[in-house]
């Protein structure tokens, strides 16, 4: 498969498996001059560890991160970034059994169909751990939006019934739940509610919201490559995500024009709008509101209840896995989801840099 | 912008204005040998066609497609199809009032932020008759999937609060209504209720659903060109479009593991699943079982009832939309999702040819 | 093939066969803002038009292009740019006979075994009318690269053994004779020389040479995208082309280091080069220096000349090809060299764009 | 720079600086069945590996790749293939100089005006030590080509003023000697040769030539993705490389007609061709002969004699460079020659794997 690489200019190409030597990612096409240094890598990471509560799965990684190319004397150089995580605690015995099992919810049988055979230790390359390179290049794109002005607030919605209040929106609250939620009343609804699910061997699903702010009116190339498109691409290309939204989502389709739409107004003297029901999107170019991206995660497909199954042979088995796993997605994704708009967002506002010769008069003359 | 082009293999270059000499599409990558005319294209453009209910715009287009390129004697040689369809019935002058005004829910404004200045007939480029290039090139797209046994089935699941009844889904039922409804009684309310939504000079919107059959599993590249990954940019880039959705879609976020897996189990010596919450892909890839996908439509942000904006000065005016204008798009965007849909799938299954070296040597030797 | 498509940011996609309908281009990625009508297109599309002397077919084409889209108010709006030309004088009746023949030193065999079949009129998609596209779209790049100071000089540098003498130089000459030679003498030569291989009713091969001015410090994308890479691929591309250099070219290797390496000097406060060994090109990056480009192209394979080949059957024929051939292929592609010269520079000054964070905090800030 | 990635479906991404941690490639859309280990990609690596003869650098490198992901079980997995090759003798002190002098005839002006400063030690990204990463993809791909009889004959074809005897040509000899050359009396005389050279403090040009047998025909997509055209941009991304000619190459532009023509025969029932100075490619595409590629490269640009040159302030200084340096580059590249040549091979054979409709009901049905 060629399709471990995004982006156009800013370029990320990810690499790795769960149980293999480690995971990382080449990031080609950075900007020269962002400072950069391990740690503005590793406080991203970090957010994604596995272990960090009681509803994160157990495997012990410290997950740290290593440069191997692309920097000199704390900078970018404009070459590419290489960046490795070695693993450490992969403990392969867990997943003997499945070698032969098609695991309900997973890609065992699609990679089979599709290569043939399979590094079944983990889920191989299908594993959540896939995303460490994600998150490694995202911090770098993050780096270089915050010099222009672009921020992310991005968090758990909801787990299960469980989703926040607005109305009690508190973006301090964030980091202090282990569920990402800015709502610190639903965290703690969330908490029981997992107990109560992970009692029962299961798992559940979950939806996690990024809002981006700062983003200049102009970013997105009509019609395919459109700003919301290729977030759609981004989020989606994110394991267990099973819809993406941008605004009002799926509601616009039972909303009328005369309420949907947003009115512009002259706002001290700059073009704003009333509202944003559009999600910060109109016509696929970013129109200078907040961009609200929306992903709903399934539940964790690994659960410790009986399932039915086949295995390679195609015979009709019962399967309980074991191992370490999460019973909820959302929250260790946060950061993911976040990595995937600053990488899009950079890239797209790097592609827009050239939309008129005026600029490129302004950058050669 | 240079996000005119979609698909790595099996690629699609459209152009074209609303109101400028025609629009069209290059086709690039095209197996050669599949048998093509322009009948074969036509039937699609003409369910995209305008003015074919009173549901829709009054404009008077014949659409009628030429194919200027690479096709001989009736097949496909391999090399660029050049597509054009002249327009007809541009009347500027329904326009001319716009030239000055940033309508809400349109992208007027982003287009001047972006570029400087738009080509403001009609929406210009981002007029929905740019979907034009993307129908006829879907439906060369189908020509060939249908020789390989895979097959669309697509129509509008809702208008406004108006949702089909499943258990009354009847495929033959689409093509008898103007709303492309596989549920008559569902259609016949959704008259009713555009018929009031028209009065009211406002706008609803709709979603549309598209079912894929005959897939075979081991189709999607991951770990960014995962097949539901792919599908989101090219539904979500659609005009209007706010949320993509596979299989269960937004549900997922509340469903529970144990009940949203979908079980594989020996089906008469082939490996099949007991459900299809996943909507066809796991972990990107496909699965073998129907791949579904579903898009949400905002309102037609063209309405004729006074809204408050801005004009190109920053001062606030009020606007009543004129001209001819859809009330729903999901209707006449039905096939528009299955060409896009119909594209993506041939582009990935031609880039899966080569997953395995077997599949070389298989050609080669 | 997905082959039709050059450019990352500022992309054409060509299509069209000799005796189709006609041939064009889309150009995706132009920045918005630049003046353009048809005639700045048209009288680089004269400069390749067949039939203007004694030594080019006497295919009658007036190569009128139409501007479809993309063209607002007389400027480019930042949208897909159609282009087209209509065929008019298509003798399919001279080609009737080599259907069923493989011309030696054309694709027909070659075209056959990748795709079934072929388009044979003509050379279909190989005839070098292929090439208008690559024109149409070049004289846009040459109209967006005069606004930033980039100047374009081309000209033959030799046919046969007649090679132009650099002390006998003069820019004026070049569109003062047939063979577009900036040495009058050497033109009048090889007016002579042609005169006498027709005679022979034979071809002869030539050479090209793109000089271009004003390229500044910095364009090209080490490692795989450096200048004289792009710029390879691009010559190479056009048909009849058998060695790309740049710069010394072969003569580097015989030269010694002292002599090949170019001395950088203080030229009056500007940072200069003493020679220009280089041409243009340190490490894939431009040196402020001009860029020298020079092409090989193999004499016309239509030679009136009986030939031994085979046909379809693989039964040995003997072939004496009719219909109208230039005798010689350099000339009238010279203007094809500089449009590709052209497209590759204007899109990797475009990529260089944003090379540094400084270049973006310039643009969005 | 996003110029790191080549290829379309086998796509290579290369990284790493000569004084940095270490240099690698990750290697995407690697079909997957492949047998493959260390010592596959090791024995091309120890082809460029330095101080291996009295004519290459005294750097002391083991080059001892490391694979970390996408082969399990002994065999590709179709998933990303990362390689590393950690840096062990940096002696960074050597290069200390250099921080602010332009090194005539290399890229450090370019890197500083293109990125606003550079990674100076021993060239950084510029240093011929990027090679690595092509190298170790090169086996890769050269292993695949192997399976479908694709083979690959790469030598030097001239030092100097040294240029093979074609008549004398041995295959056997190319590794008997330190400059690979298949004729042992002219590598004796470039040995003597370069002797001089270097007691002159001198660096001498050099060519390289590539043969690539069992190329089937069919391969090569054009316009612009030609076979030739893609292998030119291969080759001339290689540092130094100032010419790449196919087959007669420059000759061509001397020739006529009738003698640069490959007559087309029926050879026992199989279409040949009686010569082949089209090297293998006809309209761009591969016609069933020989692929001929020639590089030519310039001397080495780090000469130890003085030089003129300037510093970073354009104060104009003299340089003698110090450090350790190949006389000539030819040698050493051969076997990065032969990995591009076999990436592009790989690449475009892929690509063609979907040419006919016929293939993919081949594969699929």
């Amino acid at each position: 498969m060629a399709g471990s690489t995004f982006g156009k200019l800013f370029t990320i190409s990810t690499w790795g498996e769960s149980h293999g030597k480690g995971l990382g990612v080449v990031v080609d096409g950075c900007p020269a001059g962002i400072p950069l240094c391990e740690d503005d890598i590793q406080i991203f990471l970090n957010r994604r560890k596995p272990g960090q509560s009681e509803f994160s799965t157990k495997r012990n990684e410290a997950d740290k991160v290593e440069i191997l190319s692309g920097v000199f004397e704390g900078k970018t150089t404009g070459t590419p970034i290489s960046l490795v995580v070695y693993n450490q605690d992969q403990k392969s015995k867990d997943y003997g059994e499945i070698a032969n099992s098609y695991r309900p919810g997973h890609a065992d049988y699609c990679f089979d169909e599709k290569f043939g055979f399979r590094d079944y230790r983990g889920g191989g390359r299908s594993s959540g751990r896939e995303t460490i390179g994600r998150v490694a290049a995202g911090a770098i794109a993050i780096k270089a939006l915050n010099t222009l002005g672009i921020s992310f607030t991005t968090y758990t919605r909801s787990i299960g019934p469980n989703v926040i209040d607005y109305s009690k929106f508190n973006k301090d609250e964030i980091s202090n739940n282990p569920h990402y939620m800015p709502d610190k009343e639903c965290a703690q609804k969330s908490s029981e509610y997992l107990k109560e699910i992970m009692s029962q061997l299961d798992s559940v699903g979950s939806s996690v919201e990024c809002i981006i702010s700062g983003v200049p009116a102009g970013i997105g190339e009509p019609v395919f490559n459109k700003l919301d498109a290729i977030l759609a691409q981004a989020i989606m290309s994110i394991g267990a995500v099973k819809a993406v939204e941008i605004g009002d989502g799926v509601k616009v389709s039972q909303a009328v024009g005369s309420e949907n739409n947003d009115n512009f107004f002259n706002n001290d003297g700059f073009i704003s709008k009333s509202t944003n029901h559009s999600g910060g999107t109109l016509g696929g170019i970013s129109d200078g509101s907040d961009v609200l991206v929306r992903a709903s995660f399934k539940p964790t497909p690994s659960i410790f209840k009986e399932q039915n199954t086949v295995n390679k042979n195609g015979e009709d088995i019962k399967l309980a896995i074991k191992g370490r796993h999460d019973p909820i997605i959302g929250p260790r994704a946060v950061v993911v989801v976040e990595a995937m708009c600053a990488i899009t967002i950079l890239d797209l506002l790097m592609i827009n840099a050239t939309s008129k010769i005026d600029n490129l008069v302004k950058i050669y003359k």
